[in-house]
C-alpha cells in the first residue's frame, strides 16, 4: 500500500482490448504509466504488439505499452491496479479466472461495475478465500472511444465519474490513489449508489421492446432516442424511473431522475422526459441496434433490472414496470434473465435484511 | 316461438349503423325481411331515413328498411330478432338500455360476442329478473363491409360462422330459426367455444406493443401482419396461442391454432406462423392502426385476454404471455384493463368451479 501511495509509477493492467480498453491503455501510457493490456482473444491485439496509435482530437501519437498479451497471469503479475473494461456479462467468468493470480494489495477497478459488479467480485473472492484485494466499481465508463485495429480515438472524457469500494470505508483511500492517474474519479457513498445510477437500464431495454419489430427488421433504421421513444413511451420510462428512484430512497440514496441527469449532462431542456430527449443533440445521431440480442437488452436486463427488482422485493418496494420489462424481454428472447441475471444470491446478499445489506456494503 | 318457426317474415332489429350494421340491414332487407335499424347517434343514419344503397360486387340497388331510428324502444318493439353489431366495448351499456324493452321469446344475436358477451348479457338479464329471452353469440362477424353515408359495400360474406346460445341446449333450435335468413350460422358447442375462437386477441394487441413507437408516430405507415410481425414476434404469438389452446383443452374444447385457422380460411402455407402470415395475401394490404388507443388493444385486451386470463386462473392453467400482454398494455396506456375488462365477476361466473361453469353454460 505504501508503494501505491508514494509511487507515481503505478503499473496498470487493463483487461479487455475493446474501444474503452484501448482508450484506457493509451490514455494511461500517454500520461507516463506502465500499462499491460490483456485480451482473451488474439484478434483485437494482433497488430498492436506493444504500441497503439492514439488519436485524440488533433493529437495523433504512437503510444508504447509495456505489454500486450493474451496471458492473464503475465498481465496481472507486477501490476498494482487492474482495470476491467469488458462488458459486465463477462465479469463472472473473468473474475473466476483472475482470482488465482491476484496478490494482496492489488486494486481491481470495475470500469464500470453495472449493478452489483463489486458485490459479485467480493463473493467470488471470499469463496476462494482471497482477502486483501480491494475492489472499486465505477458508475460508468470514463471514456467514449472508438478503436480499430492499431488506432483508438477518444471522443469524450467524462469530467466526473462516481466510484465506490466494497466495503465503502475504503473508497476515499482508493480514490486518492487512483486520481493521480484518473482524476475524473470521485467518491460516492457505496456500491449500491454506483449501481443504481445506471441510466441505461431505463433508456435501453423498454424502448427496444416497444420497437421490437423495427429492431428485428434490420433494414429499417431509426434513431433510438429520437424516433424510438414517443411521448407515451417516454411517459412509461418516467414511471419506470420512479421505481428505480424509490429503490434508492429505501436505501437512503437520493438519486437523480433520468430527466435531471440528461439536463445536467447535456444541458437539455424540457418539461418532461420526451421533450428532454428530443432536445438532447448528441442523441440525434445515435441509431437503434439492429438486433434484439444487443447489450441494450442482453446486459441491461440481467445485470441491472434483475438485481434492482430483487432488491426492491427485499425492501418491499413495488416495481411493476421494471418487472414487466424483465419478463417481456425474457419471453420475447426466450432467455430466462431472472435466472441468468445478477440475482441477490449471486451477489452474496440473498436473505439479508436492509440493515444487514448496509453492514455488508459499508464495513 | 311458434311464430318464429312458422313465419318466414321475421322482423329484425339491427343495433348499430356502422359498417357491419348497415351491411346486415341491407342484406336482410334484400332477402325480403322487415328491418329496423337503430343507431344511438343521428350522424350515421342522417341521410338514409328508410333506404340504403347496397353495392355488392357488380350489384347496386336501393334497399328499403322498415324503420331507421335513434329510438331504441321503437326499434325493438315488434321485432323478433335483435342483432347487436356494435363493438363489444359498448355491449354492457347497450344491454342495460335494452332490458326494459325486451319481451318474452325475442332472440338477441351478439354479432359477434367476443369473449363472454352472452355471459355478460345473461347476468344483466337475470339481475333485472328478465327471463324467456334467448341470447346467441357468434364467434365473428358474418360480413366484411365498408359503409359510407347512404352506401354500403359488402366485400366478403363468410361461408360459416359459429354460434352458441346460453344455455347451449337452445343452440340448435335458435340456429334453425336464424338460418332461413342467415344460412352462414352453424352450431358450436357452447359460448366459451365461440369466445375462445377469437384469433384477434393473438394477432392484434401484442404486435401493437412490439410496434408501439411506430404506431404512435402516426406518419410511419406499415403493414400490420406483414411488417409488424417479425419471426421472433410470430414465435411469441405462437407461444401465446398455445396458452389460449390450453385453456380450451381444460374446458374440453379442441381449438385450432391461429396458424391452422389462417391455413384453413386463407389457404396460406408455411411451416410456422411467420411464414403463414407472410403468405396470407389479403394481409399484404392491411396497414397497422395509427394510434395505440385502437380496438386492437382497447377491445381485445379487456374483452378477450382478460376473461381468458381469469378463466385460466380458475382452471389452473399458466398463461404468462397473455398476462404480460395485458399488463404491458395496461401500463403503457395507463388503463387498468384487469379492472375495466370482462372479469369473471362481470360475466357472472366468478367463484365457480369448472363443473359449475359447465352447468351454467350448458343447461
Amino acid at each position: 500500500m505504501d508503494r501505491l501511495v508514494t509511487n507515481n509509477h503505478l503499473v496498470f493492467c487493463v483487461i479487455g482490448a475493446g474501444n474503452v480498453g484501448k482508450a484506457m491503455s493509451a490514455y494511461l501510457a500517454a500520461r507516463g504509466y506502465r500499462v499491460h493490456l490483456y485480451n482473451r482473444g488474439k484478434e483485437r491485439i494482433a497488430n498492436i504488439s506493444n504500441g497503439i496509435l492514439l488519436a485524440q482530437g488533433s493529437l495523433r501519437r504512437s503510444i508504447r505499452l509495456e505489454m500486450v498479451t493474451t496471458d492473464l497471469r503475465k498481465a496481472v503479475e507486477g501490476s498494482d491496479i487492474i482495470i476491467v473494461t469488458i462488458t459486465s456479462l463477462g465479469h463472472e467468468e473473468l473474475m473466476k479466472n483472475l482470482v488465482p493470480y491476484l496478490v494482496p494489495s492489488q486494486i481491481v477497478v470495475l470500469h464500470p461495475g453495472r449493478v452489483g459488479g463489486a458485490l459479485l467480485f467480493k463473493k467470488i473472492l471470499s469463496k476462494n478465500n482471497v482477502s486483501n484485494i480491494t475492489v472499486i466499481e465505477l458508475e460508468t465508463s470514463i471514456f467514449a472511444a472508438r478503436a480499430e485495429n492499431t488506432h483508438v480515438r477518444i471522443m469524450g472524457i467524462k469530467r466526473r465519474v462516481h466510484g465506490a469500494c466494497l466495503p465503502a470505508l475504503q473508497t476515499d483511500r482508493v480514490v486518492s490513489i487512483l486520481t493521480g492517474a484518473l482524476p475524473q474519479i470521485v467518491s460516492s457513498p457505496n456500491v449500491l449508489y454506483t449501481g443504481l445510477m445506471n441510466y441505461g437500464m431505463i433508456l435501453h431495454p423498454a424502448p427496444l421492446l416497444f420497437n421490437a419489430a423495427r429492431v428485428d427488421l434490420s433494414h429499417v433504421r431509426f434513431r433510438h432516442y429520437i424516433d424510438g421513444i414517443t411521448p407515451s413511451i417516454a411517459d412509461f420510462l418516467e414511471r419506470m424511473d420512479k421505481e428505480r428512484i424509490a429503490v434508492g430512497k429505501a436505501l437512503d440514496i437520493k438519486l437523480m431522475s433520468t430527466s435531471q441527469w440528461l439536463s445536467e449532462v447535456y444541458g437539455s431542456n424540457g418539461t418532461n422526459l420526451y421533450e428532454i430527449l428530443q432536445n438532447t443533440s448528441p442523441y440525434h445521431s445515435i441509431y437503434a441496434p439492429n438486433t434484439l440480442r444487443h447489450r441494450y437488452i442482453m446486459e441491461d436486463v440481467p445485470n441491472a433490472l434483475v438485481p434492482i427488482s430483487e432488491l426492491a422485493s427485499v425492501l418491499k418496494i413495488d416495481t411493476p414496470l421494471i418487472n414487466l420489462v424483465i419478463d417481456m424481454c425474457s419471453s420475447l428472447l426466450k432467455c430466462d434473465f431472472r435466472k441468468t441475471g445478477r440475482t441477490l444470491n449471486k451477489l452474496g446478499i440473498a436473505n439479508m435484511t436492509k440493515k444487514e445489506i448496509f453492514q455488508y456494503i459499508n464495513s
